[in-house]
């Protein structure tokens, strides 16, 4: 038995009730059937019923499950650009978009900002022929988060181009609206507060076109998980081969959990915390909030500048109970990054901040 | 709480030990350490070691895990062709694998038995500049198993072409002599009595040294998935992006608890329940095991062609607590397919063919 409280990005805590569905369903043999019965349709149909209803997710937008928000990268690329996507960089994650595309023999460009920082993309030109722009509205190797009006003005100046996002650490907390966005992904082991396995793509029909015309140009769009076969078996409330039945089950009972708890308390709770975590690092002596500039502060994810090592802080913090994310990448000695989900507690928050009140220095 | 029991051909029955595994799993808080910690690659290694000492792999063979065998399958086409691979077709797992190879652009060549046929490869004369030979080693859509010796002999007569081997419904009872074996893949819903959500790709040295001349020909291997990156992450003990931890996991402690049974038990268990079953429909009035030739019947998915349509059968067995699976695609109405997995018991096995004897038709 742990008794440790995840307050990592991500793998991260998981909701409590996660447990009761497991057991529920074992018990149902719900993970015996086949996913080609009514018995998974049923269960298929609920959750992106639930999904939809929580996320805001418009009635016409498809929704494919793909084993990870990485696999979701790569079949975007392989189904959505014949030659020219375009990345805006400011993190590891939005890089490995990026190079997603180069390693499908694509031809990206990208424009970058420091790492830390973000943009308002009022100056953006988009060079010629850019068939698909790639954005992270939450980048949880950095922690900025993008403003998502931002990227609406955008996509508003570029109606004609693909906008995909990635929206992996941001939701159920940030709000997208879809009418702006083609297609927008996630993994269920962040804000969803489950084990990971699952990655979430969502898409429009202007997707499922393009998908067409690189098919009939001939164009490899993938096998079995192209576009053109997930349509043909969503339509049918089906997935394309056997999938993770656990997690599309599990996906659907948070989904309805949340629902039941209501987005107000999310949306409440998270600003909170995120003020309360902000406010202390804030006023620190030696451990700092890594983006400067307020106005791109993720909530979700909190990035915290360390001048002791993170590895030493973090020791001391597990050893009392809270596992915390190092840095990532280049950062992992100079980082802390803590997960603010809604599975956290406002109560174990601020046990958090006073075990950091604790930390004392040789 | 479902008394039902599962003999489909997979999904089917869990071992009941796996509620155990989940929920003290759950309680350990395995489901939400990161993929990069200490503790996850404990995780792996065990479960490579446990997986390698089950099934008699060599220890210089890698794993890697992919999200079912079909990823496996469009990874190994990506990874291993640069043109032309060669299929041995007589089900629709076989040639869903050459269907994979068309997408991708390859050109794939086949050739066909009878649905319902196997082969011994005697007379076969692989087509020049073949890569790849891709053999399914137990067709779950037919109920033929090949016999392991006959590939064997096949390898000792081109020793220079890849082999990749579908093995999915196949282990562990069938034993593999990975020798004469470059690859080979299964799913871990199946045999090992598991949720589905995991594909298991077993490869030797060759196939890496493939990957890297069509990396170095510029031909796209895939992104994050390739072989080059996989084993890069696996000498870490690692994955490439965040995996299904639960079920790499489960996988471990399934292997784990299959060793401390023993073979000789699967084994043994597996060949007299195939008889009971073959046995008793050997004389069946309207209901008769579809494989022909003796030879090529399936110990581990037995099918049954039935003059009464399958689903009428089916459902009279499931209202009495024993779920079967029908034919696979054209044959839906016509076959009855029985999975005889190591979680099947004895018992269970008399009582199911109880029941098939007091079925009375109007």
């Amino acid at each position: 038995m742990s008794n440790k409280i995840y307050f990592t990005v991500g793998p991260t805590e998981l909701y409590p009730v996660i447990k009761k569905f497991y057991n529920s369903a074992i018990n149902r043999k719900i993970f015996s059937i086949s996913h080609r019965s009514k018995e998974f349709s049923d269960i298929f149909q609920a959750t992106v019923k639930n999904l939809k209803k929580l996320l805001s997710i418009p009635e016409d937008f498809y929704i494919f499950f793909f084993s990870s928000a990485t696999e979701c990268m790569e079949r975007i690329i392989q189904n959505l650009v014949i030659d020219k996507s375009f990345h805006y960089i400011n993190g590891f994650f939005a890089q490995r978009f990026y190079d997603i595309s180069t390693k499908l023999n694509k031809s990206p460009e990208k424009i970058y900002s420091s790492y830390g920082e973000g943009t308002n993309f009022k100056n953006l030109i988009l060079p010629e022929r850019t068939e698909l722009i790639c954005i992270v509205l939450n980048e949880t190797s950095t922690g900025v988060a993008l403003n998502f009006d931002d990227i609406k003005k955008l996509k508003i100046k570029y109606p004609e181009i693909l906008l995909s996002l990635d929206i992996v650490t941001a939701v159920p907390y940030y709000k997208i609206d879809y009418e702006y966005v083609d297609s927008a992904f996630f993994s269920v082991q962040k804000g969803f507060g489950m084990p990971p396995g699952l990655g979430v793509l969502i898409l429009n029909e202007k997707c499922i076109k393009k998908a067409e015309i690189l098919n009939k140009k001939g164009i490899s769009i993938g096998s079995y998980n192209n576009f053109l076969n997930w349509k043909e078996n969503f339509l049918k409330n089906q997935t394309t081969v056997t999938p993770n039945i656990p997690a599309i089950y599990i996906l659907g009972k948070i989904c309805e959990y949340l629902l039941e708890n209501g987005y107000k308390k999310i949306s409440e709770e998270t600003d909170k915390k995120s003020e309360l975590i902000y406010n202390y690092f804030n006023n620190h002596k030696f451990i700092k909030p890594f983006v400067q500039n307020k106005y791109y502060r993720s909530k979700t994810t909190i990035v915290l500048e360390t001048k002791i090592n993170s590895e030493k802080i973090v020791n001391i913090l597990s050893n009392q109970g809270f596992v915390l994310s190092r840095g990532y990448s280049i950062y992992k000695e100079k980082h802390i990054r803590i997960g603010n989900f809604p599975m956290h507690t406002v109560e174990d928050t601020k046990n958090l901040i006073e075990k950091f009140k604790l930390i004392k220095l040789k």
